[in-house]
């Protein structure tokens, strides 16, 4: 297990509904020493890749993009999730629609953090059915960037949008991937890798 | 002129209605060694004070707060703006209400966070009226711990938030106090520190 895997199974808790809280040093409460490490595992997994700017969404997104982004010297620029008063200019706008109401976003980035030049790493802390990444990938090719990756800490591997994301070809990296979890024992597995 | 200020000067904007953007480096695309060097510069003014926690608000205080809190070694908490739906348990809420609809805000955060054996920083990208500040401080302190300071990237020094968190015995450290901005010239002037 790595350091992500450890500290799920330590401090992670398993609710009805496949939920997995870790907002005790994930989310909510971060634990920057553990980011730290998760970027030093991001830039290993990379190591190949000619990133030069890392891409992430508000809110929970940002603490592990601007920790992970000293591994890789680049900036960060995270997508907002609704039209904001101080964003003017033109703008790179993915509507992201989905069945499930919790994930109905508009995802947005001002068009001048992103051009052609732009070779991207994409960070988020879970994956689940994939909808924000989804919107994150279509602003960074609207931009004609290029999505060099995409890092994740926590992926649900028993729902759709990894397999999604990795059959269109992506990189796409978890560094932990739950096949399964029981809200009655806690038990965690993770898939593999 | 520090580094920040010296950012400011040569990346800012200034628009019409006092409103300096600095979306280039600051709270849209973010210069995470900026953030870094931002970081030295808090340690360094709050080197006596017995710090374990930082604290900052959704979206744009959580990248900064994260690289500050590399040179502190203390995780961080941010507050969310809106009742989340995973978050549950004990809330700490302040309701922040401001006669200028911009900043009418719900802060929170979970109880488990924040407790009497907390010595918090408060880290925030922006105070012009001091509302979502007032609103961290009073959950700080509905804790039962301790505001042990205040560090702000850029604070407008011509509103009232700064003047009246001094006022109340808070040590306020901005790293760059804007005392006025000319939109037509560009020109910005700081106040000497």
């Amino acid at each position: 297990m790595n350091c992500l895997e450890e500290r799920i199974v330590k401090d992670g808790i398993v609710k009805e509904g496949n939920v997995l809280k870790v907002d005790s040093f994930l989310n909510h409460q971060m634990d920057i020493e553990l980011f730290d490490r998760m970027g030093a595992e991001f830039k290993a997994r990379f190591a190949e890749k000619p990133i030069n700017k890392i891409l992430t969404i508000e809110a929970s997104g940002i603490g592990i993009a601007c920790v992970v982004a000293q591994h890789f010297h680049v900036p960060v620029v995270f997508a907002k999730k609704s039209k904001s008063i101080n964003l003017e200019g033109e703008m790179l706008v993915a509507e992201v629609e989905s069945f499930t109401h919790k994930c109905s976003n508009r995802v947005i980035v001002a068009k001048k953090f992103l051009g052609p030049d732009d070779h991207v790493l994409i960070i988020d802390d879970f994956l689940a059915n994939g909808c924000a990444l989804q919107g994150l990938i279509q602003i960074v090719q609207s931009a004609g960037a290029t999505v060099e990756g995409i890092g994740i800490a926590i992926e649900k591997g028993f729902q759709a949008g990894g397999r999604m994301i990795r059959n269109l070809g992506f990189q796409l990296e978890s560094l932990a991937i739950v096949e399964s979890m029981d809200a009655r024992t806690g038990e965690i597995v993770f898939r593999e890798q």
